[in-house]
């Protein structure tokens, strides 16, 4: 009897990852959080797979670095990489696939697997770590991690500008990934999303298309920077540019992204979200929000727009009661015609979400059948009795 | 009957990456070498694997873009991508893991298949585009590459210091990467190597271990890192630190490093050049270099060493006469002792090179015999009949 296998991180992921449909044994990950060794003069450091992210920056504070993504609170390493996570400061940094220096695997056939040396870069066979990245439990356990780490930046800006459409908003991401600057962030939210943390935090922040921005590096740098964007911001009807550098006032503004999703669920406490996660070439970035936005405004239920603009990465949350059918009926809806306004776009069906069995019927017109016949035989190949998360990932047509 | 094929690009790789052990059909690239379509506002372009990487920036510069991967002049973007390879940019831009986007890439079985959309990120899917990359021509053939580009720097500086040991001079890369600082370049050459370059060129530069840096950004941040390196280097014994921001000094300056393999074969013109490639964690560099220029220096050939410094990475070139079965083992014994080295340092046998036949040997001390069955397993999934590039890679004794 093959009985499926079922990893389980911090369970942060919300395209089904960890839900079991073919029954089977949930691996709890949570108990191996040992962080196993830093290399502070290599920059990298060695963690078992249930280390939070944010522990562990807590760790690495005292010596000066940070591990450069930030998911959702809750999300640990080993289901970073297997949902090939990324977040705010991808655009800086890049996203999983690009800080994951080495791994160890356990295969489904007990095989203990190290995919890579300690080495920055090699170029000695197979991507097997890139391989793991992403393959969300179907491939092995991860049961160790070499992480690349970045120095804590010695200063940093944080700007918050605001527009009287989203296209504007998108126009001078765009514009300020062409320049050349180098932001950490740049973050969009429309008018529905700032008027959910009006609602929740008391402010009164005008509620149009917002973009937040964070500089850092050097003193002069991190400046020069944001003097830079000003300009172009102002270039495309942008107005109250405001900067600041002094830490609690930082924090102070960041906040504001950072509660975005919990205001938004305090809209309407009693609705859940369906989120979406789309990401398009950088150029159609404003008009695929546009498109969205109409669809959305035009809907019954509340939907926030909020976006990772520097890579054309950008989610929406459908508030909708999963107890009214018609609701979820719209929410899933709206969450389909986004997908597609976004693969009719060169784009993808998820930036940083994952397939698990949420997006699976969408990878054929994204990659094609070959596409999905190649990662079926992989699949085939290293895990023959389909024990590892089955039922996520490959949809269940593809034919080897 | 089978019939192996080798894909064929610039043939500027140096591991018997093109070679046909088994005989078969070689597949020459270099007629598929359309630019098919460049997308200014997403900063990435469409091209046929023939394209050289000197001929695409030549056609990018117009438009204030480039692609940041320098390897030997007669590369092409599709062997650059079977390859994994990377060059002196790759401490600030990444390897070639980094800057593809997707790839059409035809399977042993004629399924064409794409291995991504066009977005910057996605999470759709076991990365098909990674385990392609670096995968030498053993799973397909590339017939369309999607790369990502950077804007061309507004400023940068050019600066050279000299050490009076290859320590010193490693410590010195390794300090600046730890100071945060975004070096675009970090090279590392020793006395050997300097003096080659005095006696091609008739300079009269100090024959001592020497490092070359290149800044990039806005004007005052290119500066103010120039600075800011100048610092550590006096901390480290650094002497004679000269930068230069006029392009033609530049120009001069860089031209150094551009020709070292040139003037190296110059020193000994009757003699061909073994080449070896390790790279290293960070903290070992120094030691690393150290205890492979005692060896180097020990023997009775001439050793040059040049290293991508930023990134562990670094080369030797063995002087030596083929038709001396001695000095041809004297070469394979100090690669042979290097790469061991390297090993011993939790590095790789290959930064960048690859494998090809000349490293198969080493890829089971470095990654074990589980990791090398795992990609055996691929590979005949993809290619049950060992069409592609047989012999390459994978070492023959790996059972699955």
């Amino acid at each position: 009897m093959h009985v499926p296998i079922v990893p389980y991180g911090g369970a942060t992921s919300i395209e089904g990852h960890t839900l079991a449909p073919h029954g089977g044994v949930c691996i709890d990950m949570s108990s191996m959080k040992k962080i196993k060794s830093l290399h502070v003069e290599d920059m990298d450091v060695v963690v078992e797979p249930g280390v939070g992210w944010i522990e562990l920056n807590e760790y690495l504070k005292p010596h000066g670095l940070f591990f450069p993504l930030d998911p959702g609170p809750g999300a640990t390493i080993g289901g970073m990489c297997a949902t090939r996570c990324s977040g705010s400061l991808a655009v800086r940094y890049g996203t999983m696939r690009d800080n994951v220096i080495n791994l160890q695997v356990v295969l489904p056939d007990g095989d203990v697997v190290k995919t890579g040396s300690r080495a920055r870069k090699s170029a000695a066979g197979y991507d097997l770590t890139r391989l793991i990245i992403g393959s969300e439990g179907t491939l092995g356990v991860i049961t160790e991690v070499t992480l690349r780490l970045q120095k804590l930046p010695s200063r940093s800006v944080v700007a918050m500008c605001n527009f009287q459409t989203v296209k504007d908003a998108a126009d001078v991401a765009i514009a300020t990934m062409h320049s050349g600057i180098q932001v950490s962030r740049v973050e969009l939210l429309d008018e529905v999303q700032i008027r959910a943390i009006n609602m929740a935090n008391g402010k009164s922040l005008p509620e149009v298309p917002t973009l937040m921005f964070e500089f850092i590096g050097t003193e002069a740098y991190a400046l020069e920077q944001t003097l830079l964007v000003q300009k172009i911001a102002a270039e495309h009807h942008g107005s109250d540019f405001v900067f600041v550098e002094e830490p609690n006032a930082k924090e102070e503004l960041w906040k504001i992204r950072k509660e975005a999703l919990w205001a938004g669920f305090a809209m309407e406490p009693d609705r859940q979200a369906m989120i979406t996660d789309v990401c398009v070439p950088l150029s159609r970035l404003a008009e695929c929000i546009s498109v969205s936005k109409q669809l959305l405004d035009a809907s019954p239920l509340t939907c926030l727009v909020i976006a990772h603009a520097g890579d054309g990465n950008f989610h929406t949350f459908i508030l909708f009661d999963p107890s009214q059918e018609e609701e979820q009926r719209e929410a899933e809806r709206l969450n389909h015609l986004m997908v597609h306004t976004a693969l009719s776009m060169e784009g993808t069906c998820t930036g940083e979400h994952g397939v698990g069995t949420g997006k699976m019927k969408y990878l054929e017109k994204e990659l094609g059948m070959e596409s999905l016949r190649t990662m079926k035989r992989i699949k085939a190949a290293l895990d023959p009795n389909n024990i590892m998360n089955p039922g996520k990932l490959i949809p269940p047509h593809v034919c080897i």
